[in-house]
């Protein structure tokens, strides 16, 4: 095995960027289930850590990501994934990317626009 | 407070990408005081599992990373760092991303060339 899935509990993180454009989208988590079925099926999917259970990115929203590439780290406890995002937003706030706020002196800025409204989307 | 340091004993996931080119260099962990002396000081500085202490990038190396700017993700546990990397490589092995191995279906395969000699630039 590749991944040394032993550090952390069984979970290594995943870095989602998206593979046309370098933005980083998301950050997840991978147990071993997860990352194998991830190569296999060349989707994303995570361990979700709230739900403890597999997390099939987008099975709800339609938005999966489909996975072009798959990179190690020197550590080999840390996955990066290039996807092709579905939909255009990672982000289950509507964002392209879950890093939509940006850290300046007087506290977080939003600085991206929705692609979504997560209401319509998830219908809750 | 804006970091949720609480998960995961205490550290967050934190990516540094190239801020030029869009690279994802490398995912280190930070600490409340990591976060903060990064903050402070304009250069990223991490929490080391392994030493089980502050790691301020590049002390021993002069690879500091100058620190542009900061997001957080929307549960505010993860960081991202847009930073521009002094001597042109973030990984200790001389590449300048720490996710230099691809992974294909018969193993991984290196798909980076080496910016350093590590062994010159740590005298081991």
């Amino acid at each position: 095995m590749v991944i040394d899935f032993k550090k952390a509990g069984g979970l290594v993180p995943a870095i989602a960027q998206d593979a046309a454009t370098g933005q980083v989208l998301m950050l997840a988590w991978m147990n071993r289930e997860a990352y194998e079925e991830t190569l296999r099926t060349g989707r994303a999917v995570y361990f979700s850590r709230s739900r403890n259970k597999l997390w099939r990115k987008g099975e709800e929203s339609g938005h999966v990501q489909e996975v072009r590439e798959v990179y190690v780290d020197c550590d080999a406890d840390t996955i990066l994934l290039k996807v092709h995002q579905i939909g255009g937003a990672a982000c289950h706030e509507g964002y392209a990317s879950c890093f939509f706020r940006k850290v300046e002196p007087d506290g977080l800025r939003v600085v991206a626009e929705k692609v979504f409204d997560p209401k319509a989307v998830y219908k809750k």
